[in-house]
């Protein structure tokens, strides 16, 4: 039976649910799709996640194996195929709880750097899983700057071999997932040299594992490197490499190869390489970000609504927590970030296509923006996403922090992905990078991308904003935004060329703009977000219900930007004071007007009971007797040896013997 | 053998160390103190940190349990009595990871609630440790809302008898510490019923567990609620009440009693409760929260020195990463905060003294100043600190997301201050209440509390700082916080007084202001925080080296919250646009200013490397070797069944057999 405190709040919905759930599809036989995968991976057991906050990391890693070997099982009894309709929902209905990811990156990598003979060779192999792949990069002491790896590939004309070593211990591989215990074989990236000369970071498969019996092959020392705070189900590895001889066919060869006479070749265009990056940062948006921040709103928003806590009005009975004004203020403005984000993701893969269908044809123009938005958003979205979930997480108090909640694994898993696939500073400055350049080119009168156009195209003048309603419409805050990212980019632009005009070197200057060049990089996405989430409401005429409430979400991530960053948009009297305290008094009334549809927005998301794994946010709000339960199956309700080693020899006090 | 890129920070210190540290520790003898402390502690084998980040929240429950028995030896051995000088130390050795600290909190609340015979009888059971005391206050459905919890304690006159009971499933006792697995005895907070009415909330001594055997006691279910965040080595419990019946002497009766015929006798001034919460949250600040800062700050400054990536400079080696200006501008600024937060501490210690010692003389009158600050500065400074752990963590980049980094364990324990001994948004809404109340007070020629006096005080005016210079003078940039904490004060009660005067009902229009209200708590305490630190960095005049350099933390941490929240200072106009540009302009050149100082600075917080447990921080900056040597002792290094069981069949390729 559903809590009445959460079934109240669905009579009022303003819209239809199952239409946004549609929406957010992208259709609704995308969603009957998803609904069957769903279906088929959670009524089978092996796939459960039931007891997942009472295991150890060497649980997780085993429950991972077994789910990944049972789910080659499990996509041939259903048909699913790697490149079928189902296949993008398998990962989220795992809700990414499975072993064997890098060996798809190992796979992907040789197709896309390998020649044709050694895609023939190793891509039957791997998809038949006669051997288990990673993708060793990172190191050490190397993460970001792939120029710095130390690992080295020595090519001996005599054998025909590489030699590849890991010199000294920073050079060690760290980090790759599934090497630390399951690889058979892995692509490390390493310098290589021929007669002496270095020619830079090039690829190699390299074998660590027997596939005989597991053990680690000559020249190998291979570990995992231990606990982190969240992954246990990952067993990310250390690898050492000790005059590990491979044939001279093992390099990867697509775009480079090494003759046998020892002849270096360069062939093709590498830019493609570059676009993998870019695939990559736009792919994890959608599972790895705002997948976690829905299922965190989800969460928060149910168990706000069920959560009576302290009176509103004296005399009545406790109040839901989401009724008071700071609760809102916590958790709609991340609700409206997560739709706002999925739109922009939409976007990206839009731009993303169209970049690919380019580069098939061989046209390389969209790729500095492609490469820019990509990191850019990848930053931002990663950013603001974390945040999210800890602030959901906060909100709910005592209970959030209970693993049971499902809020603090949430956290600890999403926060990776302000780290991983570029760490966020260094992206920031990327595209920061980009819009000087094209903030330069646009003022000296050369054509830039279609994003950046705006930066030079902006008419100076004031917000024109009358009242707080005025502030309601998007021409209004789309046009702040823009302002803020031209002035920001544009006087950035102008301490650059100060500074190096004053006679400071150009990378000693660049170094001194960093923190405003990062500020700038987010004005320019905030920007582009609001700008996109407004023009898809705009689309929605059609849906009339359903454009109301996006209208709604669109004008809170707008103005809930501007209110949090008031002195961006101050700065120079663009927006006045008076327009400011408009601002606030707009922002506070959409608080009030999206909470009577705060529940019926969370629904839409569409997360089963079991995905989200959350004692909070079950679609029937029984919290305290699902906290209660789950508790008791918890291995610490065990007997523990303290009592008799040390609890009863102190009740029974010998200790006051001493 | 210490990193050379490490070493040489230390050689360039423009103070020294040992002098920085004995002014932290408030003298050089206490700092003897400490050191003796922790060595005795550290050179116990007992209390060995050395494996946690391997254990399961059985062995860390067992540990804490085996800890806390060994302690009591310790100090018997050592000579060191609760009112010695050692005590304060004694758990900051311990880094907080050991059993009984709420058999603590079950001795404090006898002693401040129970009368004279309670004290006799209970305090020496549980000083000698014949009994293990829990405290058992929050249920499932309560939290910060007392007056709402539902156990209640019905008096049964024939019996002289309370009957304890937890009615509903949101009644049930839920998190109390050392209650889960350990406690004999807890103080339950229940309603107290005598002849079917109800006297409110009233604390009552039940016996959970038997003596002999620690078994349940009739009528009683309790047990561990599972999993958190951190706090493994803690047994936060349930408690389900059916029937217990307890003695009348059982009520804790220093300021109400029933008597034998059911008469309700209240006696003595309760007040001092009010003193005891405010005794709590002032208490953590220093062990929960300042310490986990100077951790993170000390680790990840250390890192960051050690750690080299990309180059700043062509054809130079690559850069340590605290060289680079957004690196800089994530770190120092934690590390100004804890200098901030440590001297505000020592402000609030002093001010709770001398509260106390009016306490004493049966004075009142400071009650409501200290529940203000002290509710407002425990919400601002756990904030504050746990998003500085978090950025430190982050800038660490993967292996801050290591639990080897030590970094991930601080984040999830120093979370969990945001949300115990008062919520914080509450606690700052409390803080905003006495503001408000002392605004209108002042308003009206009312005397209020020194610390609010500024209220009203204030002369209208520009800020008049004429370049980035005079943004170094502690006067312009105090002044500036206090006109954004007046205006934020006197706006919002403005807009609370409208609303009631437009016919807005009293509790809505608070609601309606809560946002506001939060954000004028925090202003207050922060305008607090930035005199503070100016009065103390001006009273260092005989301290040469040290007062220079925390003149510049001060001046950075003023104006890193300038920088961070511009939009408060340019509102009214008071701070122009172009002296935020000098503001900025200051921040960034004091971030390369005190880059120089930074390993100095958090040597001085005197860490040993077992109280940091944490391989990239330690003092010899030996990162990689330390990650290695660590890894290679995870459980996950050992032997999987997922080999025999699930890789080794796929291998050998059974399924493609399928």
């Amino acid at each position: 039976s559903v809590n009445p405190d959460l079934a109240s709040e669905r009579q009022t919905a303003s819209f239809s649910v199952e239409k946004l759930t549609a929406l957010l599809d992208g259709g609704a036989e995308q969603t009957r799709i998803r609904r069957a995968v769903v279906e088929a991976i959670e009524s089978d057991s092996v796939f459960s996640r039931e007891n997942q906050y009472f295991q150890t990391q060497n649980e997780r890693y085993e429950a991972a194996v077994r789910k990944a070997v049972h789910l080659q099982k499990k996509m041939h009894e259903m048909g699913w195929t790697e490149n079928g309709p189902e296949f993008k929902y398998i990962y989220r209905a795992l809700s990414g709880d499975v072993a064997f990811l890098l060996h798809r990156v190992f796979m992907r990598s040789i197709s896309v750097l390998g020649s044709d003979k050694q895609i023939a060779k190793w891509i039957p192999l791997a998809t038949q899983h006669k051997l288990i792949g990673s993708y060793a990069q990172t190191e050490l002491g190397h993460g970001t700057y792939l120029q710095g790896l130390e690992t080295t590939a020595v090519f001996d004309t005599a054998t025909q071999e590489f030699i590849l070593n890991t010199p000294k211990i920073s050079a060690m591989k760290w980090w790759p997932g599934d090497m630390g215990r399951s690889a058979t074989h892995t692509v490390v990236f390493a310098q290589l040299y021929v007669h002496g000369k270095c020619y830079g970071i090039h690829p190699f498969i390299v074998q660590i594992r027997s596939l005989q019996d597991h053990s680690l092959c000559p020249g190998i020392t291979a570990g995992d490197i231990g606990p982190k705070m969240n992954f246990e189900h990952i067993d990310n590895g250390y690898l050492l490499l000790k005059n590990v001889r491979i044939p001279r066919e093992n390099m990867l060869s697509k775009f480079c190869e090494v003759r046998p006479d020892g002849t270096y070749v360069r062939q093709g265009s590498q830019k493609i390489n570059y676009f993998t990056m870019t695939t990559v940062r736009i792919s994890l948006i959608s599972d790895e970000v705002l997948t976690p921040l829905m299922k965190a709103c989800t969460i928060a928003i149910r168990y706000s609504v069920v959560r009576r806590q302290s009176k509103l009005k004296p005399g009545e009975q406790e109040a839901k927590i989401l009724d008071y004004q700071t609760q809102q203020e916590k958790l709609l403005p991340q609700l409206a970030a997560a739709y706002a984000f999925h739109f922009i993701n939409d976007y990206l893969q839009e731009l993303f296509n169209r970049g690919y269908r380019e580069i098939q044809k061989k046209n390389f123009d969209m790729l500095p923006e492609l490469h820019a938005l990509s990191s850019g958003f990848k930053a931002v979205i990663t950013q603001h996403c974390t945040a999210g979930v800890e602030i959901c997480l906060r909100a709910c108090g005592g209970h959030g922090y209970s693993l049971l909640s499902g809020l603090p694994s949430l956290y600890t898993k999403i926060l990776a992905s302000c780290i991983y696939e570029g760490e966020n500073t260094i992206l920031l400055l990327q595209t920061a990078r980009f819009l000087i350049k094209c903030f330069m080119a646009a003022s000296a009168g050369q054509p830039v991308p279609p994003s950046v156009t705006y930066l030079v195209a902006v008419k100076p003048g004031k917000c024109p904003a009358k009242n707080k309603l005025d502030f309601l419409s998007p021409d209004i805050y789309t046009e702040a935004y823009q302002h803020v990212a031209v002035r920001l980019t544009s006087s950035t632009a102008a301490k650059l060329q100060d500074l190096i005009q004053s006679g400071v070197k150009k990378h000693d200057a660049w170094n001194q703009c960093t923190v405003q060049l990062v500020q700038a990089a987010k004005a320019h996405c905030h920007y582009i977000a609001v700008k996109n989430f407004a023009e898809t409401v705009e689309k929605l005429e059609t849906k009339a219900g359903i454009q109301k409430i996006m209208k709604h979400l669109c004008d809170l991530f707008a103005l809930h930007g501007i209110f949090s960053n008031t002195g961006a948009f101050l700065h120079d009297g663009y927006t006045s004071a008076a327009q400011m305290d408009m601002v606030t008094a707009s922002y506070l009334d959409l608080l009030a007007v999206i909470r009577k549809d705060a529940v019926p927005l969370v629904d839409a998301f569409d997360f089963t009971d079991k995905s989200l794994n959350s004692a909070l946010g079950s679609y029937d709000g029984q919290v305290y007797q699902r906290l209660y339960e789950w508790a008791q199956k918890s291995p610490t309700n065990q007997m523990s040896p303290a009592y008799e080693r040390y609890l009863k020899p102190l009740l029974h006090n010998t200790l006051s013997k001493l």
